[in-house]
């Protein structure tokens, strides 16, 4: 099948890799002229043989003007596809704007990162039936061998907020692993953290993709060492959090992991010099200065 | 090898036979007298050629009095192994207790649950080196086949701490995927929670070995409504988090997962009728009558 | 000084016998009978003398309403207030509007509940100085006496923003006391529970109003037996969990005292479904049916 | 009264000076020179008539060993108090030691910090009402004027453990009032922190006597610039969720303010190093070098 493919960045150009190599005719578009196949947005449009499917992969700010641009060159009957990182509420409003012109619109959450060129990619879509139906192929192309890795999840915004979620689920877990690997390097009774992660790997209730990479990350630096306690956060961990406060969600791993992320690209808190603050007047506790 | 197993619970029956057919001669003693190969301690010990290798798998509460039977009955050279969910901190005071006498003392953490049979259990081991290398073959028959699934972690009590921390990453996991379920369920825009949770299965970052077992309770029961949100808690989550207090390591993550399974478990709130009556003192705000 | 005031209810009603005890002309409008003093909107801005202060005092849904009547009644010169609970965000966009007019615009945070008619109202004013110093008089009736509550805490919207902080810090010390009322509760040690708080109302570092109201609450109903551990909650929690999450300021205790609202209203909690069906399916452990 | 008063740290000095403007006469002893009246333990209890009150008001790791030096020079009929910070389980093996020789043992949690001298102590007692009746004056004479500030909380062990959930308390208060301060700071719509937070002193919901100290910490520093942000934390908090978790009591809130000092102490967060690691190996996302 034919694929009009637009940013080639880490995740684009490995998905046109293994679209490729999976015997579709990918069209790639970057503004980068190393990696683009077309010179311009008109250009791959042309190249196009209708109906159309175009599929968007590029950073987050980038996306409304690109569809803004494409829904100028598209007809009637093609398909725009988002795979980045959107929010879901985005979803909706540009799946109208496109259907005035009669241009069909999916939400596509992709995960997998730099892995997902060789083990595939988990995609979960939002959007028509019909339109899933039509762009079968590539998400056959794109997802791993097997009978997971898929999944038509909603209509329009149902695939990026399902992605939102997962990225959720992603940064409570990697902080379970994280608190997990502080206590033991706090304690004196484990001699052999990785040996212990890698004990886990098989056979424990807490095996994981995760797990593995973990341990992976330990065969190379076993303290960690090499590495700053610093993590920024993409937008899915603050929307899913968000999300659970307008729908009255508990949600105190999540947040906790998001608010941790917060705090390791804090230079000094704020809110622990009002701490140290309260302690001095009321007890004389000594403070540090700043 | 030959191993004597006490308990023979929904652990340790699974460990006979995963171990016995490994080729090993496992002889068990439970008190049921259905599934007890010997009538008494006794008599399991005069089973065993020494030097004996004796693992324990009974209730935590029984633990101890079985190991001060033991003592009484092993002989200098013999190894005792605990397989239950000890704390780490009773694992030295015992070893002790133990080498007065020449006997040996290990402590495994055991993870896998009904699965292990099939699988294999990961197994984290505390103890003296020269403890464990005689124990090796019993390890090998119970761990899943290839390089992962078991640790020696360190001295005694190694073994314990690790499986303890084990749990308490798992709280962290476990409460995550539900955190991310129950926005799903809270949510309009997602309309196949099952199929998402399928679609994660593979190419994705969260995929797990309890992600497979959320889509296997999904297709059970697709909106988990044959069960109550009510889950038990045992020792090593409470415990984990004690060490977190007494090592001042930060551990929102998995405090929050522990907590959230006390709250599950009362009728109502002592806290949020204190909440409800303060907000009923100063703004007049209706509150439920108990 | 004359005041219009718009919204007649709990928090109203009150302010405009304060406002009166202090000697102002207060023109109440609501649409309740017993309490209006006018029959409209329209009479209500005919009745006052130009320059014109209205007050607003309504629910938070009706706030917008109000003002898109009131500005097609009011003249160039005029002052609408919102002293209600509007999200801080509304404001700017309502003072441009208001502003193509000629109308000025403060937004009010004011805090004190059924107390305030008495002690008088905190208030957290936004918007123009010149707009603050004209209203002056009514600021001065509502306020308590003394030098203390009383801010102008910025241009237009740090009113409501100083107001959310305030009740999202009210969130939190809420939910302190609250825990430890049920740690109390659970604890085998302390036999007299509302003596305790009762001791703390002086001389300790936790005394505070709400302190106050604790032990008026339990001095009403000791074990708080009346009462339902349900709480809802406004929308000044939410909005400053959101701010929070804004801005990257890490905020676990407000957030877990918002959280745990939210869990009081649940029957039952779809997250621990979803934990008591994982460990069904790991460790067969026993589950509650639904 | 006559009080022997051991420790003359910066909180025994103050109690002997506010006993003494009361009329007391209290003896006291320090290991410092300079404030002590007495040489030795001996002398105290030489110059103190039978029956004696000995108050300990030592750091914590010194209260056991006084209390054993002080068993041997102290009579049947004599009391001993421990104003200290012990953790209250140890309350009840050192009244069962003291029983043993006729000693009395009353255990007082004291809050009030350097405030204390000119407002008075709250103080929560343990211990049998007859003990407690004997000391009355004593107690009379710290605490604060009027009705409050006084508890016979219960038996042996009630005092320090009110004082601890006190304690527990205070941290999720502070910590309350530090993330809406951190949120204040870091939004762009309050222009006058100070203000604000003077404003609540009076009317609001959130007054309270850590309210007056925030706001007599910003008047010296108005942005808190000449403090880090770093606190230790004392036993009682960590106490507190211990507690929690051994009578099964959700406590996120004071548990996060617990885990928030413990995060303030550290240069890097291991934690955090994982999750980069994580972050890393899966999305090739750029790390921090250490």
């Amino acid at each position: 099948m034919q694929l009009g493919l637009i940013g080639l960045g880490r995740m684009g150009f490995n998905m046109r890799e293994r679209l490729r190599a999976a015997g579709h005719e990918v069209i790639g578009y970057d503004h980068h002229p190393d990696v683009t196949d077309v010179a311009s947005l008109n250009e791959l449009v042309e190249k196009l043989a209708a109906p159309r499917v175009v599929w968007i992969m590029v950073p987050v700010q980038y996306t409304e003007p690109t569809i803004d641009e494409l829904s100028g060159l598209l007809s009637a009957g093609d398909i725009v596809i988002d795979g980045g990182n959107s929010r879901f509420s985005n979803d909706r409003p540009r799946a109208e704007r496109l259907a005035t012109k009669g241009i069909g619109y999916l939400d596509v959450g992709v995960s997998g990162g730099v892995w997902g060129r060789t083990n595939g990619y988990a995609l979960m879509v939002g959007g028509d039936k019909k339109h899933v139906e039509h762009c079968k192929p590539i998400f056959e192309g794109l997802k791993p061998e097997g009978e997971f890795g898929f999944a038509h999840a909603g209509g329009v915004g149902a695939g990026h907020y399902a992605k939102m979620v997962h990225n959720g689920i992603e940064y409570g877990m990697m902080h379970a692993y994280a608190e997990g690997y502080e206590l033991l390097e706090a304690s004196e009774y484990v001699e052999n953290i990785p040996e212990v992660f890698k004990s886990w790997r098989a056979g424990s209730v807490v095996q994981s993709w995760l797990l593995d990479l973990m341990d992976r990350a330990l065969d190379e630096d076993p303290n960690l060492d090499g590495l700053r306690g610093y993590a920024d956060d993409t937008g899915e961990g603050r929307w899913t959090v968000e999300e659970a406060i307008r729908l009255a969600v508990p949600m105190n791993v999540i947040a906790a992991s998001l608010f941790a992320r917060f705090a390791s690209r804090q230079d000094d808190s704020p809110a622990m010099k009002a701490v140290a603050a309260l302690r001095n007047q009321f007890g004389g506790h000594a403070v540090k200065k700043g």
